[in-house]
């Protein structure tokens, strides 16, 4: 047994309480062969087997950037545009896009990849929010989170509007 | 093998297109024993994995409701208020809430109880959106709901608002 | 984390060693979606899964019953009546239906619910017996079953019938 | 590709309907590792898994004796002397003992082998009765059965002896 | 359903036979969080596991390729450097390194994440064989392979070395 | 609980350090069924499967050799030469061909076996190398192998001639 290091990136680095570190050090792919048994009767990815696949990107995302363990506080709204038959790959990509106190929001973005008519279609984007835990299970302060993209920057605003649109949502339409 | 049918409810029995049904045919009771595999580090159940067992359960609700085949559309922000401990039992309800054309909503109640402590706590709340489609993959109308209880009449009314919030969060909030 | 208990029903609450419990108090329902995996060459649920799901169902209802930890001692005659094709749904209804000092008899209800024909037919009925166990995995007493329906008074009857056959029926029939 | 065959056991081959073959053509022998997700909350094997498996094991000895399709009709009573823990392995055993027209009687004897300990300790003895059935699903002959051996004829006396023991028990106990 | 396509990578799109296809296109990665039952009983991932994520990463890889259907041909030699704990990441990073008329080799690299010290380990390096298949199941020609790096040209060099060294080890080392 | 142990065979005992083991005390047989989410697109069991059977099979056989838990160390290059279709039944005979101080090499056999066919088609014939450990995961001796049969002789001597030839060919095809 060769407990020999590679190289890996900055990124990866272990971070002092209170420091930064870019979004993109989150960034996760996932690729998932549909197989027979996450399929529904039509012959498709099961919807909540494509939001098992999210949350585990998700989760590898989101302690890829805040270095402890996660749980998934929720879920945000998440629709499914097209099918992933079962014989196609799933596509998972992952990244941190907004970080409170002690959580962060992910976006995933799913993708339904055809090897045969070699299409890419996209299936859901879904955002997450995870808490970080110290090894207590108590909440822990993340990381700053540096925006570095145009794209990242208009993720994080259109992340700030999700959350006041969900907390007024929320307030609303609960029954009782 | 003697093909004998038991009495079933009649809320069971076929519809003719057009044909009304009240919301309590659709109620589905699940059970979940909470296993190691289905754990986080932390011992308690994945949050992708509460997703699955609540999407299984609100589909089925869904097909007793409209007889038909269905798909996940969509889920509504979902948030995961308890976990639910390796070794103890995922209690999951659920109940179609809304109808439209051809999709329904569907509110899955998530509780962890532990057996050994005697207590029954609330996990999560989430509320799915599924399609009807006919043996083709085509949608295909569902009954009409009947709304029987005070109960249920404010999960309707309140279905309508989260319908209208979510037109408008989507068009606010995704980025480009 | 908010941990607010729910209101849960009073025969979920601890007991004091030799208080007694009513039978419903263990009442279990659990639902599983057939999927391609469970199922054999025919296309329905394989007989060890569906023994599987009813061993499952069964130390559910012993759990709420007896408060401590099970483990299956024995199941009894077993026979499937129909097939539950894959695509279709389980149903498993369990129950405690006796009491020994350590041990507890469920019975087993499993109907496969086609919701598509709008048919339920039953496919088992299975009875399993556990012992419960302490923390140390000692056998340990459960409360005394309190019985008050005309049905439960007849399965217990016929439980107590079950003992006496099984332990003659072992005796003569095992080779050697 | 290279489709050679490999020289097969006499008793592999192919029968003209009414012939017969020697019990010991259906001999299976399964070896399972114990998974962490085969554990109950004490850290062993779950009963249903185990059923499972012996189902598995019983149904690959039918389909060698009779060489069509067969389906679970029933288990007789199984009891769990050992527990397998986790990380164990459990060792299958399971032959043809008794044969009907279309239906045949397998026993399964389960092992629990520690591989640390160097102990191998019973843990089940199981009786499955499985029915032959052809393409259409139709119940259909199966070989006659040769007993070779004391053992062999031993086991086929006791289990008619079962048979008309499980009959009259039906009769007596179940409620209604 | 809106069956809107993305905008995909032009290696993805149809060839005309006898065309060929750059090395990257191929590029795939897989990410994994390796869960309880994936272990054995020091806690690591089972090396026959690693071994069925890599089989599907690298079908992924041929597929991408040659985009038709693939059969696992065969498995290099492969070495487990690092063990992968349960709790961490599996990463698998494969790319087709070589092309015969209907057959392709691909380079596996699996590497462990250690989400909470901050370490990428390698763990194994894996050389599979996979056919081309049409429809009918028949071997069918692949692309021809576009080597666009020094990196790809060196492994190319290599997989020819290791293609003679490997029929002249089958030759010498099978017993009979 | 009735803990009696039944007659193990001899070579399953207890041996002092230094001590030898005849190799058929390792010999293991596994049985299979192959289920659909074991099946790639052609309907045949996926290649990483059967890598993952047979390790398992392997890692017995190990274990019952040298008494202590063990690690895949590696595994040499395994050919598919028949497929196993889906329905079809996997068989694996697993067996210590040769022994170092601390490592083993195991030879698997893979078959299909086609229940309806009467016909069993060799799959697989793949060595596989584990390394036993202590209690504290430390390479740990291994007992001494005894060789009984001309088979086991000639697999010896064919390891032998396996490990130089692999030794020589990693030096000279790995890149870099």
């Amino acid at each position: 047994m060769n407990p020999k290091k590679t190289d890996y990136p900055d990124c990866c680095k272990h971070l002092s309480t209170g420091d930064a570190r870019p979004a993109r050090c989150s960034e996760t792919e996932m690729t998932q062969m549909v197989l027979p048994n996450d399929g529904n009767i039509f012959g498709n990815a099961l919807g909540g087997m494509v939001m098992h696949w999210a949350d585990m990107a998700a989760a590898i995302a989101a302690r890829r950037f805040c270095g402890t363990g996660v749980v998934t506080a929720s879920i945000d709204s998440l629709s499914f545009i097209n099918p992933i038959p079962v014989g196609q790959v799933a596509r998972l990509r992952a990244k941190v896009t907004w970080c409170g106190r002690t959580s962060m929001e992910v976006r995933v973005d799913v993708e339904a990849e055809d090897l045969d008519a070699r299409e890419v279609r996209p299936t859901s984007v879904a955002y997450l929010t995870f808490v970080s835990l110290d090894e207590q299970g108590k909440p822990t302060p993340v990381p700053r989170l540096v925006l570095e993209t145009d794209e990242e920057k208009a993720e994080h605003e259109a992340a700030e509007k999700r959350r006041e649109a969900r907390l007024k949502l929320r307030e609303q339409t609960r029954p009782r």
